[in-house]
């Protein structure tokens, strides 16, 4: 008989629920808006029946589903099994998975966003050969999550924040109130933040050109296409991204001792020009022992998928 | 029936051995030279005459030790018990347990020396209330280990490497041949090379006078002590050793997420001068969930003893 379970991506934005079978393939996706004006107890509601409207999607039952896990977008005590804070909701200490249940009997685990992105590329995208893996998604923040024995790690509770390390002592302001943590200076924010640093001294930089001289269109596309053409203002740009991001894989992977580092986010769509000189900025400040210690750093594949994959394995991993 | 334990903590100048009870406590203790000039295979035999003494110092039998730990000063990969390096007995890839038994046929557990301090503070040291914790020695270097769930936490064959979190990237440079690790700022060394640059700007600190004027006389001692006599040299001198440190310490809690942290090593002797302000600095940076992220930073208690503790519970923890 086919194993079934529901992961449900809750966001600030969207609701992602799908079904996943046991080989851990998305087979059904359903998108409602999260309207997260409301009260946690509306949106709790609209959860279980588009959890209930995908299984039917699915052309399943309810009584094939295993269990159910969710992803949130926020801090997750998954030892006390209550949603700290979710600021995107404005959620403070819910006690979700009762006021969950009864709309819906079943099995429910709770989990991190990130940390089910980073569990979804273990089953089910570029990490299915590894067991221990940091993932880190660079967006508008820097998230992610490390799975080790094929589960995800919490600690006491919470799970890694790979963003927050801390790569320069009194550096750049980061959202989580310290400085100089990995997200201030790894997130396509902080890319940008800088690109208009070096456009300004280089103001004969291909990059004005190619963002028709509006500064606010810049994006990490348009700075790996300018680098392809040669442009040095373009290069610096990306060789200072690559410093800081490499020192922060490095300094995780001293840390944490993954098989493998997955890069998500949309400018990973670079490639070679950003994954090459990334390789060597690892190899060369990661700990040596002499016995295979340097990950092979690998594009996440599961994309916007990757949420709702991750939650419905939550429970598994 | 009594269960016995035999640690060996091998270093570069002595051998270590030690039985230890079922309640953890050191019961014999045996110190020998290592002789590091000589073969691998003449320490080894050695070393098992070295135990096979101290397990008769302690009034029991052989066969009384259920496991001998080893606790080696270098890197070891635990999935294959191979001795990859140990720099201070040139030791290089080493298949130390075969070596062993053909002296003591016996179980035998191999382990990072650092990381036995870690599970013996957890075992019977300043952590018996936690399963996770992180262990920083702050020495010549800084070592350390990560403990979680009790066990000690190797990650995909080597145990983490907390001295060699990066915490300013393009800092300075660290033995490990990478630039800007937590070891080059807080190891003893580091506080040493800083404290004599702060000493050269300020001519008339106290400091001067309190090492006689010889500069190679400095110490984490005089420089606390200092502190408590209102020196201004000596409070820049910890402050800034307390920001590096206490950034460090954040970071791998956000990588970690332990229970507790706890620090070794004589410079902890200095007590609440020390603790305070690094507790302080420590919240101001850790990543913030509101539910009880800040572990408490506690000091190590079974100093030099630890070594030999922590390899007798390879196996057990």
């Amino acid at each position: 008989m086919n194993k079934y379970y529901l992961g449900i991506d809750l966001g600030g934005t969207d609701i992602k629920t799908g079904v996943i079978d046991n080989d851990y393939k998305l087979i059904a996706k359903h998108v409602i808006p999260t309207q997260a004006k409301r009260s946690a107890k509306e949106v709790i509601s609209d959860m279980a029946a588009a959890g209930k409207e995908v299984v039917s999607m699915a052309g399943i039952s309810e009584r094939d589903i295993i269990h159910i896990g969710i992803g949130v977008p926020g801090a997750v005590n998954s030892l006390k099994n209550i949603i700290i804070k979710a600021p995107n909701l404005n959620w403070h200490n819910i006690d979700f998975i009762p006021m969950f249940k009864k709309h819906w009997d079943i099995p429910v685990f709770l989990g991190n966003d990130a940390d089910a992105a980073a569990l979804a590329e273990v089953y089910a995208g570029a990490a299915r050969e590894y067991d221990n893996i940091i993932l880190l998604t660079l967006g508008t923040g820097v998230g992610g999550g490390f799975v080790f024995d094929k589960k995800i790690f919490t600690g006491c509770g919470f799970g890694t924040e790979p963003g927050h390390t801390i790569i320069v002592v009194d550096g750049e302001p980061c959202a989580c109130g310290a400085k100089g943590c990995l997200e201030a200076y790894a997130s396509v924010s902080a890319l940008i933040r800088e690109a208009i640093k070096i456009m300004t001294k280089y103001p004969d930089s291909l990059l004005h050109k190619l963002c028709d001289g509006n500064l606010s269109h810049i994006n990490g596309k348009l700075i790996f296409d300018a680098v392809k053409q040669g442009d040095l203002a373009a290069k610096i740009i990306v060789d200072e991204y690559v410093k800081y991001l490499g020192a922060g894989i490095a300094s995780l992977c001293n840390a944490l001792r993954p098989q493998a580092v997955i890069l998500g986010g949309g400018v990973c769509q670079a490639g070679k020009p950003l994954f090459d000189p990334l390789n060597s900025a690892v190899e060369s400040l990661i700990f040596k022992t002499g016995d295979g210690e340097m990950p092979p750093i690998l594009k996440a594949e599961l994309g916007n998928d990757a949420g709702i994959i991750g939650a419905a394995l939550f429970g598994i991993g």
